[in-house]
């Protein structure tokens, strides 16, 4: 998180998630370590472990963290503390029974998407009247509008992929193994201000085709596609690009294959604008991508929502009904895979404002050619 | 994982946890990333995501994994893939109506600690009539005991550990801050085979009484109690030791505490042998410490189980009456916290053997005076 949150701020984000757990007949949230956590309340424990925290959220109460007791005093030195009722459990006690005290018997509660499945059973084994809905399920719009602020340090992570990419252009690919290329990504992004490097794909030749490839061993070769997909967090925001490019002169039906990607990508983009369902989204580019004769291999949803993390609703995705709204961030990532061959995705993070996409990353779309 | 694990060595491992959750009166296991994951199959994805992937584990049938079609490439390629059935989902399908189609309606699974509750609640909303337990309440002993590989993987990171502290009491420590011998520790763990760093306590003086203070910005001075705790995985397998050392000469009363712990971690060390409740080990240490009159200062158990994660059962805490067995390996780590002022904690990883409790870390634990 920024450090430029106050407490007041926190207090706010807790009032609003109360507030709209009540609108989608809730009596609560049930909140444990993950991206919610430190989104609602400031605190984020050092480690995820077995012994369970657990912010209770309830409409028009003062919010309530659980702690273990060994971890009292780091959560109430948190940001966020100061709007929080922080109580300890020790070792030898039951947690479940001590978050029980604050919930509603026959209360359905939203819980984390990540809260572990050890921490759900406990709560319906001890309040067996109790129902429980996947956050983001159930209000996928909690984190997903992002204020100014938000959108802000989105673009500035944005641009770090960006100065990323370019200077990539300029390492040697040919002769090197993707590994050492994924090491330039995660060194150039670290360089550029992220504090945490998610993912750094590079897929070449045919291990472009296979698109969550990480980067293994194989010797990138003159005459390569490359997929490049990097990303982190900067201050606390996440960036995620892809851009694919090629080692030496690209044949006749890789440029085609790239430009119709690319084609696929700005539509998708064009299609951006406040009111559109997710799913038209992803309809718009897999359209184009069909209509080019290639969609049985474009293989996966067109993009997912990022924030304080790189992978959050909304989803971009057929059966997504859910209508852009100015603030959400999201990424357009079309691709096309041929197996065995090679792969092509161009990927950029969007903002929907009031007119329009925005893209948060913008740096050039054209395949690169790289030595 | 080690790389000398075979196809052969996961089935063994799979059709042992089938005979298990039969034992236990479950239908079978459904696992999903963590520990348990790889260690059942081979198989680590690259992140953990929101699309689901899990593997289903039933007594008498050939082990089932359903994996995003997107990373059905990777998972075909784990050592343990020869062993599974692999099935891809793609995005826009219902993966848990996939994983349902395997699975008895009306069975009672256990279900691994940390699955997301997304899931674990798409699969009760699937198959209303099945039910679910935690993994490590249901069948602790599933990793709990470590064969002799295991047991020589613990004490090689062991003696990681033990070379990094031996280091570390070389380095300065007054006028630095905590974060600089918290960088000096994880460079030594590194430096002596670990391949992930997962803590590297250092509590100066007050911090020292804040048994999970990470370490910060403190500047330690001479006369101060320093706890390092530090730790991580060589080779898949974990390392936790803590060791408190005193910069320049220490007081009576500091002597004292320390010594009232050291004598607590060797008395519950040697209350270790195979049928031994685990919370025995803990009253033990506890014990010693109260008739010395710091009993509530002692703020948390003794110990936890340590194998492919730093964090598992079996737990050594006042109401586990699960009995030792040989191949359990786990921290004996009691501690005495004086708020304000400073803290003691000392810790070895330990093994139950059929003759007694084996240290498999085990460099000096007197106080040592660093500069």
């Amino acid at each position: 998180m920024t450090t430029s949150m106050t407490r007041e701020d926190y207090e706010q984000r807790m009032v609003r998630a109360g507030r709209a757990a009540a609108d989608a007949g809730l009596a609560g949230l049930v909140v444990t370590p993950g991206p919610d956590l430190p989104w609602l309340c400031g605190y984020r424990p050092t480690a995820v472990t077995e012994r369970l925290t657990a912010l209770v959220i309830e409409p028009g109460r003062r919010a309530r963290l659980l702690v273990p007791v060994l971890e009292q005093p780091d959560a109430e030195r948190s940001p966020g503390a100061g709007a929080l009722e922080v109580t300890g459990w020790s070792d030898g006690s039951d947690p479940y029974e001590q978050l029980a005290k604050w919930m509603d018997p026959k209360g359905r509660y939203g819980v984390s998407d990540a809260t572990w499945a050890l921490h759900l059973l406990g709560l319906q084994r001890t309040l067996p009247g109790s129902a429980y809905a996947g956050l983001t399920e159930v209000l996928p719009m909690l984190r997903a509008v992002k204020d100014a602020h938000e959108v802000a340090m989105l673009a500035a992570a944005g641009a770090a992929a960006d100065a990323t990419y370019e200077e990539i252009l300029g390492v040697r690919f040919g002769g090197r193994r993707e590994s050492d290329v994924a090491a330039d990504l995660a060194r150039l992004l670290v360089e550029h201000g992220h504090s945490q490097v998610d993912f750094t794909i590079v897929g070449s030749g045919p291990n472009g085709a296979n698109p969550h490839h990480e980067a293994g061993e194989r010797v990138i070769e003159d005459g390569d596609m490359v997929v490049l997909d990097f990303g982190g967090l900067k201050d606390g925001y996440g960036s995620d690009t892809t851009r694919t490019v090629h080692v030496g002169e690209a044949s006749a039906e890789e440029r085609k294959v790239h430009d119709i990607v690319r084609e696929a990508q700005q539509a998708a983009f064009e299609a951006v604008r406040p009111g559109v369902a997710c799913q038209e989204v992803d309809r718009v580019a897999r359209r184009v991508i069909k209509a080019a004769g290639y969609g049985e291999y474009f293989i996966h949803r067109t993009g997912h929502g990022i924030g304080v993390t790189t992978h959050e609703p909304p989803y971009m995705v057929e059966g997504e009904h859910l209508p852009l709204v100015p603030g959400m961030c999201f990424s357009i990532e079309p691709g096309i895979y041929l197996p065995g061959r090679f792969g092509v995705r161009i990927e950029d993070i969007v903002t929907c404002t009031e007119t329009g996409g925005r893209r948060l990353n913008d740096t050039g779309r054209e395949m690169a050619v790289v030595r």
